[in-house]
């Protein structure tokens, strides 16, 4: 079969289809041009290593060979007195965190104190005049280390009397967060059970043979949190509802498996950079590529033990972030170095310390069990799960726990996730935190159940789908969510139904994540010729710029090419929260058209002053202020366009200026189903995605072209996990790959074009009816190649990544 | 006498003289040092020539070595091969402009066409590599002129037969603009006489010599303006009330004048500079350091023929502007280079260029003639004047004709001004345009009045002195004003008593300045820890942050270093005027106060949700929603402070954010009265200003250091105007003295301290009663100077600069 290169991309609007009363858009739903497009493809948009200050200096981390070891001592005098050198700091320049501080382990993690906690663990910054300056001072500090045992695995971690990362972590989240009523309308009425750690009973007998010993399900099952004993557990999550052991009996059919994912890297391309220009008077600008600066600045200023007020962060543009770039890693360090030293510091990290020294998404390590009946109905689920998040906690486990189950109707659940922390960079955000891994598990698991049911895939995932009304793992009922109407996209679609060639398999998988709503903030302004200027405060990662000013010029009623939307800083627009949780369409969004409901009726109150007339009598159509004088509606309309109005706004008040902030809520759950062929060569194991379709609920595509590009890059980066992606560290836990010669990314050569579905279900709470569409679309590849895997070679692979030798060893296995 | 070096400050407050209803205020009036001081002093704040970006060119003009000719040929060949040229650009990559388009004279000047007007004037720019490749290549464009004749003064332009600069140019304002009802209430019944441009009846018999012949007054009132001859002259403005010719008749002595003033510059330090990026979408970004980046925008706009829109202008601090950067010279041309190159281009003028091609004010000639009965009460007045506006024409005489008898009851009156074109560089506004001029002869002849009526001269001012209630020269009556009380102020200040030691004299002179409103914006985002951050887009030229955040403070009740003031780019903050006609303090600060009035509704109303009552029952007290329970006031109230409510704001509906725009009406005018001593050289005609008291009617000082600081430099540059400061032009109208060496502006060591008192008769129309203090205080310093001088040496000088040179030898010819 010839691999599928030919574009395919599709709309599906389920208001249209099932509501006649969606309006028709004139600019939503259109297709211009990025207004950065041109910018950015001709090299003039400016990225944080764009920028030189006068008198700049040079930053340089001094990086800890150590992964895990006690600092005896730091000597910065030859550095000091290194040609060039104008500043040194260790983690004694900054002011002293306590462990219970919430910034804490942000803190620590910037600038080791007394230990050092990973390969690459940040012990000195130094600035010098040059960049070769700074880096021979860098070799000038001298740091005396006390080695101390690592813990490398999940499995080290939680060994009974295995070394202690940090003797002040006690698991928090132990409590387990039961729904208060029964989940599923279908589910029986047993009432909820409040299920205990300590919950370790044995499976009843699976259809599939048992899982390795010992057993991942043992391993996080006999993990207890004290209330006295430190241990490497941050946290532990936990959700249920219905009676688990009552469900496993009365399924007709269970499936037990146990999966292992590996960290990885988001892939930006651009490396964290930034240039830090701190006064005499204390007050420090910041540029700096980040996915939100607000947070960049109140970060920076925790560390700093600072107001924010003392830090204007002014926003690059970002070469790519997927949620690597929603926390700090160089900020302070470049304030503190530029404050010590009276001069601009600019610091760029380079691929080697991004690989050593930010954030991958964690590993993990998940056990599953599903039960169901004889006709493909879920009757019970549990799920065992660690996230490794690196050196410091994060609430990876949380989100696992959360996801696993979300998809599905099962009213008979318990999900566990347990956060382990190790002797390897500190986890982040990566697009949908810690739901792929959960999806590759539960999504490979019902492929399984589908096989030994005899039921379609799809059709066993349709019977199983959540709808509106149905409750969410946290017990709160869903609005209207389009699961069903991805399923039945990609059933239907051709994909689904063409032939196969040989050694190719097809495989599918959902996908969900919550996506979030949060605070945003907007100021519009309107320019004299009738153009406006839309400043909102979110970093434009994906495209919001054009999708924000297609929402501007549908409530003016202006073309969206009059609309000039604007990245403004942290002190030209009101706070912002990071561009995350796919929330900027949905939030930035409603912010938007909010202030543009505040300029329209500014702008019929200057057309009511130059027509003299009551503003009441004056409506907002299409771009203009319409007078229908009420005494004879018919005959006597005046209509005044918004350029007009602009030109003259000086002789009816003023300028025409609004802002428009507001805490977002009511963000609308994403879902994504994937479909995926791929070819298997048996001979080296190389495994080929060769056709890739994928399916998604936009709720409403502002832009539709970039709603398939934030689809096209999720798939593109999960199949990379699927099938590639790893950190590879040595014994001592030194990583051996930190190159994307070694760190192997797809690039485009090893992909096909990938055909996206979108499915637009409104969201009741937006005004356009948006859902974030960023995160949901990484979640399914990894599930849908695994499952096309074995639908070619016939064996299912459960630990990634799927490499070709591990391709291999299956197929020797099974042949 | 020692010279005055102790500093001497004081403020008189009227309102709380006269008032005392006038509130206390806690931040307003004090003297918080300035937000942007400590990187002003430390050399961290960015001018426009600090900013460099990859891949810059830098472009140069090329200039015309003709004063007047006409352009036969550009050869740009030999520049276009040249090392590093990416570029060049002359009057014909530029739209066509019509003689009737309101920005044909701007775009003419900034690049001529057909012809050079000056020499300096621009016809061509190249952009290279290097300045030094940018120099190199400017020289090799190849221009062939044929010469014209020069007009070089104001007699030269007006001959009747003499070369005309403009074909297209005819006489527009001739219309005579007359009060419409009698303007004193002192004055005769007579109804206002429309006087004709034909008046030129022969004045009374003076008590002083006849004026030179051929007099000022012939040569001025001799131009007839025509609608079908072409002239030199741009515009005629004429004010007149009364009857002047009987009113001269009914005098009891008349005394008639002539004075000459000379071109004189700015002399701000910071040369003009621009980097200017415009990329492949045809959208520049423009840094620059302005008084008004918004006109930088619309006037680069027009230019280009471009939407504003398109470009958008980032505000560098500026380095001292006074009016001379109101307008633009270098941005089209960058921004044109730039889009031609495809790189951002940088270009920064020379000392030499900013004198032989920017605008000075105008040079004039003035014939004026007052009236007066035995007690000192003015009967008459007539002022004939001519501004030289340089190149082309400005608006330069429209103020003198409107400034000269301002500050005056004058029940019969006429001024007449024309704008006179010469081969000199256009001249543009410079701190309160054309009225130092108009001051130098009224307060001269004024003082000459008080001697021969042995009446003191600031006794004779206060019977003529206009207050509320009086008729401006345009007719509209004055709300209150504050000349009474500076001229009290200054009768009864220590000064004006103290002994004089030998060859020493002492002067009085007095000032007025229209001052103006106009459009400005502001953006006002809370912060999370209820701090606030003020955007403007008013560029600071004298403390105007400060000044911002003073009244911020006192309304929102938080300390004045809580507020962040910042100057916000054309993208960041509503359209917002220049920084000119002393208007910042007054309208911006309007819109400062009108947004913080929105976000205190918006703060209690968030005081409100947080407590559960009605917002109607909340206040703002003191930085503080202090609710009072409606049914039991004294007892049960809650207060919540800023800090309280914004720390909660992301649960009460998100980020707290406002706009304030507006176009203020009702500017005060600014009175000033001046008291300067002076010792004069008699040997060598040095005459040093030794000591010096300024009292000015600020209306409210809002920081009163920096009122202080407006009228110590607004005095400094009236030094300099007097004693030193000229254009020297040799035959051929090329300048001798482009530099600080030669064109002599005063530095510290040439001045005493100079003494303020800033008088306080609050304007009405602004919430704090604020007037503007920018420019008033130019005005009185030459004719006080003047006036002490002649108290000095007993001479008359009446032509500037009064230098050595001019000194001597009226000392030589009176004795």
């Amino acid at each position: 079969m010839a691999e599928h290169k030919h574009k395919s991309q599709a709309v599906i609007n389920h208001a249209r289809h099932t509501n006649h009363n969606e309006p028709e858009y004139k600019y939503v739903g259109t297709r211009p041009v990025r207004h950065d497009g041109l910018d950015k493809v001709t090299g003039r948009a400016r990225f944080a290593a764009d920028l030189n200050l006068p008198g700049q200096l040079f930053g340089v981390v001094v990086r800890s060979p150590y992964t895990h070891a006690r600092i005896l001592s730091i000597d910065t005098s030859k550095a000091l007195i290194a040609d060039g050198v104008q500043s040194v700091i260790t983690g004694k320049d900054f002011p002293a965190v306590q462990s219970g501080d919430p910034h804490h382990d942000m803190c620590v993690n910037l600038m080791a104190r007394d230990k050092v906690f990973y390969e690459g663990h940040a012990v000195a910054a130094v600035a010098a005049g040059t960049r070769e300056q700074a880096y021979r001072a860098a070799k000038a500090v001298i740091v005396e280390y006390d080695p101390l045992p690592e813990v490398l695995t999940i499995d080290e971690a939680l060994k009974a009397d295995g070394t202690v990362l940090h003797s002040h972590m006690f698991t928090t989240g132990v409590k387990p967060r039961t729904s208060t009523s029964s989940r599923s309308t279908s589910s029986s009425s047993t009432p909820s059970s409040h299920l205990t750690l300590s919950l370790s009973k044995p499976s009843p007998p699976s259809t599939q043979p048992p899982a390795p010993s010992p057993s991942i399900k043992e391993l996080l099952t006999s993990y207890e949190p004290s209330a006295v004993k430190a241990s490497n557990v941050n946290a532990v999550y936990m959700f249920s509802d219905g009676d688990v052991d009552m469900g496993f009996r009365s399924s007709d059919v269970v499936v037990e498996r146990e999966f292992t994912t590996k960290p990885v890297h988001q892939g930006y391309i651009e490396p964290h950079a930034v240039v830090a220009d701190t006064g005499q008077d204390g007050r420090s600008t910041v540029w700096c590529s980040s996915q939100g600066h607000f947070n960049v600045r109140s970060q920076t200023a925790a560390m700093l033990g600072w107001e924010t007020a003392r830090i204007k962060v002014i926003p690059a543009e970002i070469g790519g972030g997927f949620g690597g770039k929603t926390t700090i890693y160089l900020e302070p360090l470049a304030v503190l170095l530029s404050l010590q030293s009276g001069r601009p510091v600019k610091m760029v990290m380079t691929r080697d310390e991004v690989f050593r020294a930010t954030g991958p998404a964690p590993g993990a390590k998940i056990h599953i069990k599903l039960g169901a009946d004889r006709q493909g109905h879920l009757v019970a689920g549990e799920a065992h799960m660690a996230y490794s998040t690196g050196a410091f906690g994060t609430y990876a486990g949380d989100f696992g726990a959360r996801a696993i189950f979300e998809s599905y109707r099962i009213p008979n659940f318990l999900s566990r996730a347990l956060g382990v922390v190790l002797n390897t960079p500190r986890s982040a955000a990566y697009r949908a935190p810690s739901a792929p891994a959960a999806a590759f598990a539960m999504e490979t698991v019902l492929d399984e159940l589908a096989e030994m049911l005899e039921i379609d895939p799809i059709e066993l995932r349709l019977r199983n789908a959540v709808v509106e009304g149905d409750k969410s793992t946290t017990g709160v009922p869903f609005a209207r969510v389009g699961l069903v109407e991805c399923l039945e996209a990609m059933r239907d679609h051709p994909h689904y139904n063409a032939p196969l060639e040989e050694n190719c398999g097809r495989g599918v998988a959902s996908g969900y994540w919550f996506n979030i709503g949060e605070a945003s903030s907007v100021v519009i302004n309107l320019n004299e010729e009738g153009t406006a200027t839309v400043v909102t405060g979110s970093p434009d990662i994906g495209g919001s710029r054009v999708s924000m000013a297609l929402m501007a010029a549908e409530e003016l009623g202006i073309h969206p090419y009059r609309i000039k939307p604007v990245v403004g800083d942290t002190e030209s627009v009101g706070f912002t929260e990071v561009t995350d949780g796919s929330r900027v369409t949905f939030a930035t969004g409603m912010a938007v058209v909010k202030a543009c409901q505040a300029i329209i009726l500014q702008l019929r109150e200057r057309a009511a002053i130059m027509l003299g007339v009551d503003v009441s009598d004056i409506n907002w159509v299409d771009g203009h202020a319409v007078y229908t004088n009420p005494a004879t509606p018919v005959a006597d309309t005046v209509s005044l366009s918004l350029k007009e109005i602009t030109q003259a706004a000086r002789a009816t008040g003023g300028p025409i200026t609004t802002t428009g902030s507001l805490e977002a809520k009511g963000a609308g759950p994403g879902f994504a189903v994937h479909m995926c062929d791929v070819k298997v060569d048996k001979e080296t194991g190389v495994v080929r995605v060769i056709r890739y379709t994928a399916s998604q609920d936009a709720g409403k595509a502002i832009h539709p072209s970039y709603v398939e590009g934030q689809i096209q890059g999720g798939v593109a980066q999960g199949i990379g996990w699927a099938l590639s992606e790893e950190y590879v560290y040595n014994s001592e836990g030194v990583m051996e790959n930190p190159s994307f010669l070694d760190y192997r990314i797809p690039v485009a050569s090893d992909l096909p074009m990938i055909d996206t579905v979108i499915v637009e279900c409104p969201n009741p709470h937006h005004p356009y009816g948006v859902r974030g569409v960023g995160e949901t679309n990484i979640v399914p590849p990894i599930a849908a190649v695994a499952n096309a895997i074995y639908s070619a070679i016939g064996c299912r692979l459960r630990h990634l990544p799927m490499s070709p030798m591990r391709v291999l060893e299956a197929v020797n296995t099974s042949s």
